[in-house]
């Protein structure tokens, strides 16, 4: 079975190059595809966060199934579907970022992580009954030490 | 541009029919592809939360841009991307479900709505650094009475 998609939209911010880190500072604007219609919008300004969905697009075409994330042999090997790097399978992304404004068929975000120029799968508003609290939420303890400096400034 | 995924799992579980409400009760398998090695779910069972990445494989074909959540006229008109419907571009679901247990190649998830035969298209570890709390979040107020029943048993 093979899906074929078609981006609905582009990210277009000062991130030019791939970076890790530092993504506080960066806004960016997604502006919608020539062949979606406005209307597809309607509405969405009412929800304080969206779900993005991208395609890694710098993304390497050889998939490791299992790594030290960011290759830093001091944090476990771990599996690729355990992270959540760029090089996987399908390349996709999923972040929730802050909804600042829309004007028209642009939309205005920050705590955001794709790239200048990264193609957008779809859009979905967040909705409290689909998200879960920090607080019931467990983790291994390399994932917090290797974030810290995520959306720093 | 377009771009081709291959699913990496599918979804087992006792929703046959197409339903809107009462999730609550489902538990679903998610058994990797044969395509896939087992090495690429190594720690994932250290996370308490999985995102999953889907694809409405029983959505129409015809996408419409805007329309009232659930046909239902009492709900204002929204955009398709102010609302999570599976009749939408590119036909992508994501859901953030509780992982129960890992069995080698098998994931046994709840809080999960995607139905039997789902093909899944990428797995990711919930970690706080990606989250939003619900009182963080705004949304507005025809949702919350929508959604009443999503996760009821």
């Amino acid at each position: 079975m093979e899906i074929l998609l078609k981006p609905i939209a582009i990210v277009i911010n000062n991130r030019k190059n791939l970076s890790d880190d530092y993504w506080g500072n960066v806004v960016s604007e997604i502006i919608l595809d020539e062949s979606i219609p406005t209307e597809s919008l309607i509405g969405i300004e009412e929800f304080s966060h969206i779900e993005i969905i991208f395609y890694f697009h710098q993304a390497q075409d050889q998939v490791k199934f299992s790594r030290h994330p960011r290759g830093n042999k001091n944090l476990p090997e771990t599996g690729i579907f355990a992270q959540r790097a760029k090089d996987r399978p399908n390349r996709l992304g999923v972040t929730i970022a802050r909804l600042i404004k829309r004007e028209g068929r642009i939309l205005t975000v920050d705590h955001f992580d794709g790239m200048d120029g990264t193609p957008v799968i779809d859009i979905k508003p967040v909705m409290k009954t689909f998200l879960v609290n920090k607080n019931e939420v467990t983790e291994p303890r390399w994932v917090k030490a290797m974030l810290t400096n995520y959306w720093k400034e």
